[in-house]
Formats: C-alpha cells, structure tokens, sequence
C-alpha cells in the first residue's frame, strides 16, 4: 500500500558534540519518507527553492519516493539551524528560516488520491487541516506536532486531532498538550481530542503507545494495556536529528506494508518505528537513512526482541 | 533460599503532591526485606534506637523477616525528612538526622552465615566491605549506591564494587561513577571496576541490564545485549520513596527463590523487580509493600508481559 506524507524538506545546519554539518538534507517529511520508504510506497507533498537540487530530488527518488508533489519555486528552501552542544536530548534552534514554507499551501496532486495512508509532519495545523480535507477516503491518518503550535495554535491543532488516527508527539508535548504532569492522564485526555492511539516518544528509553476505546475498529480484545517499545542502547549518538521522523516513518511505512492494522502490526510497527530512530542518530542528517538495507532493519528487530522480550 | 539485606531501618517524614506523613517506617533495608518477602526468607542487619517499637518490628517478622541481626541501641533511628513537591522523579532532601546510624558498626550473626545471596543496601561502602568479609561464602552479591559515596568516598566504593556480582544505581549514578555521560560507555567502564552485571534504574522508563563477560559464569550464549525491563505507566503515584529498593528486593527476592540464577532467571528477576517498584509508589511509604499478595504480583507481571512483548 501507498503512504503519502506532507511535511518539511529542508536543509539542517547542525552542531553536535562529533562534529558539524552544513546546509545538509532534512526536514520531516525527508526523513519519513526515507525511513518508510524501506517498507512501502512513499510520496511527498512539500514545497523546495531553487536551492534544492536534481541531486537533492534524487535522494529521495533513488529509494522509490514519489516526488510528483515537490513543488519547486522562487527563493530558498526551508533552513533549520540546531545545536546538540548542551544536550543529545533536546535540540536548541539557532535561528529558523522559513524561506518558501512561508506562503505554502500545499496542494494533493490528483496521482495520490488513491494514498492509502496519510501522515501529516509537524507543520502549521491548518496546513495538515488543508491537506487532511484534500484526503477525505484515505484509510489511516497519523500526525506530529510540535509546544510551539499547541501553545500558540491550540485551535487550530484541535481541529487536526479530531481527523487524526495516531498522534505522535514526544513526553514533553503531551504533558503541554494535556495540561497534566502525569503521563497516563495526559494520554487519556489527549485520546479524548480525537486519536485513536497516541503514541509518545522518550527519547532513549523508548516509546509508549496509549490506545483509544475506538482503536482498531474497538478490536483490541477490551484490553487498554499501553505497548512501550524500547530504544537501543547507543554508544554513539552522532546527531539525534531526525530521530522521531524516523521513528514515524517506520511505523507508518510498516502499518502501509501489512494487510490490516491490528494490535498486533501496531505492536511491531512500533518496533520498527524504535528501530528506524536508532539508525537514524548513527551519523549525520540523512546519511544512514539513506544507506539501510531491510536485511540490516531486520537484524537490528530482531536484538530489539532480545533486547525486551523474556523468552 | 535465603537472603541477607545489610541497610538503613529508619523513619522518614515525606511531603509530595498527594500529601504528607511523619516519621513513617522506612529505610532501604525495610523495603528491600518486605520486597523479597514475597519470593524468599529474607534476614536484616540494621541498627535502630528506641523509638523503634515492637510494632515496628511486627512489620518486619510479620512477613517473615528474620529480625536477629536488627541491633536495638540508645538514642534515636535513623531519620530521613524529605520532598516531593518539586519533581516526583527526584527526591529533595531536607533533613538527614543519622543518629544510631553515625556509629554503626554491622556484625553478621553466626546464624546469618548459611545466606546464600547478599544486599548491600545504600550506606558508607566501608560498612559495605565490612558485612562483605564477614560473608566470604555467600553465592551471590548485589549492591546499591548513591551520589554522596561516589563523589566523596571513591576509594573506598571501588573496593566495594570489587566484590560485587551485581550493582543496582540509576541513570544518574551510572553516569557519576563512569564520568561519562554516554550511558553505554558508561556501562562497560563500571563492568570493568568489578561487578559482572550493572543494573540501570529509569525511574518512570524501567531499567536496563548491562552485562559483563563473566555474568553468570561466562554462560550468556556469547551475547551481550542487554535486558530492559519496562516500569509500569502509573496514573497515580503518591510517594516514590523506596521505589529503587523495593525494585532491588523484587530482583534478588525472586533470584534467590530459583533454583539457579541464569541470563534467563534475570530478566524475570529484572521484572519482578520493575513490578515492585511499581507497587511501592501506590501509597505512602512501606503501605503497599506490607499489604501484597504474590498472586497481585504475578498477576502485574503478566500485564508487564502484555506492555512490553509482541506476541
């Protein structure tokens, strides 16, 4: 089945403790559709300047993304600039320009109407709104968000939830978004917004996946209990950019490779979601998202389970 | 099989978001020895002053802790005041009044000597070494340690660590004793000081096991992965004192109860120990630790397994 994800494509300055990388490829959407695109049909819906090359395109073309909805216009692309310096935990914006994202209103070509799945990257919530009504048949839809636009745009993002399947955001957003320190009330409150199933992102120690009453078609076999995935223990995080990108990419990318959508593949997708984002730390930007092979995927799932599982 | 806890028997005044008790019954060796309760015969060294009643100790051998080696002296037990209020995930400390504990000298009872397993609970690593050379027999050995010995008590810890077939401390002890903020990296070093597993404790995110070439006699299929144990997503936690100790007291509580300690009794140990812990922060101090039943216990552990396995 086909995915279709409508986010940043961007270039990232970064810093971290192992070195600095300028102008390299990034973005959410870039990141998503490379880690997805290991797993199922990828396309993208995001604006580029002229700054973005035939051999940017080709990135993403060269693992089977469909960039059809990569619309190139007048002036510079989207530059994030982030520092790693004073922790690998969380990233310190430097200086954001948004350069053509600023008047984007991204447009479903007609070839994608058939998407099956849909995830809307952390961008402005009446832009994933725009995109999420162009989509009225699609089967699943996933999105991100970012504190920036639950403290500023909460209605707005509101909406967005409402249409939403699977909310992904980090720990930190969830209590914000809820309003409530503790993590459980939190995701209950949060599934009462509209998502069927939040999952929050822990950085190192994982993920945890909270499911809705309505979750898979209420096919849960009654049962509420949350699924956590663990992350890898890293002895070397190069550059955590792109980390939760990646994550959902795996998830979705996996969810969009099976039949149905059950517990079950939720369970693994989030396993591969947990894989996808321990890669993607490994080097710089894109580096290792774009040098996988679904054989190294695999492996790496496999010490996931041994990682956790008791038998 | 049996186990013998050497730690701290003391009263503790505790504030946090969901109220208040004063001069509660705590300590590290108290939870620890009603965690273990459950699976083991547990027997405590301590030493406590006459504010300690009969009734105190009730709550010890009512559950079938061997109170021989608890030392009643004059003057006043142990008293830890401290609060909550500020971050669950972090104890802040007002008061530390050690009293009888200032000269505490631990002797092991000659009917203690047969203990198959040894805890070292949180106290000055020269007590530590001293209970550690009065068991020269002992099967195994675990221990716990805290920011205060690392920092200013170095030498004599790594003479503890020596001795050691498991150390217990969290992300940020780990972190302290290795200097390196890398928890991997951290791992490998503090495997290289002496004990031949490392258990780090994630607080709300579980706990990771590291372990070294020689754990369990060098028999770990020649595989090095670690083990995670997840922690239980809690929509109420009241007091997280002794969460860390009631975790140790499920690990070596439930070793001790096997017939031989394996990689694959230590994961099941690892949650057992999470399901403690997990127990322990539903009411104020000691109140759940004293109030189970191994069929609650076994009955969490199942839904521990639904948390966090794929199939």
């Amino acid at each position: 089945m086909s995915i279709l994800v409508v986010g940043s494509v961007a270039f990232d300055s970064i810093e971290t403790p192992q070195g600095r990388r300028d102008r390299c490829l990034g973005g959410a959407a870039t990141y998503f559709a490379l880690a997805a695109s290991y797993f199922t049909n990828v396309r993208v819906i995001a604006v580029v300047g002229e700054d973005f090359t035939a051999e940017h395109e080709a990135v993403l073309t060269s693992h089977g993304v469909d960039t059809q909805g990569l619309e190139h216009t007048a002036g510079k692309s989207f530059h994030w600039t982030g520092s790693y310096m004073k922790s690998l935990n969380e990233a310190q914006t430097l200086k954001t320009d948004l350069n053509v994202f600023e008047s984007f209103s991204p447009k479903v070509p007609a070839v994608y109407q058939d998407s099956d799945f849909l995830f809307l990257a952390n961008i402005d919530p009446v832009l994933q709104s725009s995109v999420r009504r162009q989509m009225p048949n699609v089967r699943m839809v996933g999105g991100d968000t970012m504190n920036y636009w639950i403290t500023g745009h909460r209605d707005n993002l509101a909406k967005v939830l409402t249409g939403l399947d699977a909310l992904l955001i980090n720990d930190g957003e969830a209590k914000l978004l809820a309003e409530n320190s503790n993590l459980v009330l939190a995701a209950r409150q949060i599934l009462a917004m509209g998502p069927k199933v939040l999952v929050v992102k822990h950085g190192e120690y994982g993920a945890t996946a909270f499911f809705g009453e309505q979750a898979f078609d209420g096919k849960t076999g009654g049962s509420r209990t949350p699924f956590r995935a663990p992350a890898w223990p890293l002895d070397r995080v190069v550059d955590p950019t792109g980390a939760g990108d990646s994550f959902a990419g795996g998830v979705f990318g996996y969810l969009a490779s099976q039949p149905k959508v059950t517990l079950q593949t939720f369970k693994h997708a989030m396993f591969y979601g947990s894989v996808m984002g321990s890669f993607a730390v490994e080097r710089f930007g894109t580096e290792r998202m774009q040098a996988l092979t679904r054989e190294e995927i695999d492996q790496r799932f496999a010490l996931f389970r041994e990682l956790s599982h008791l038998d």
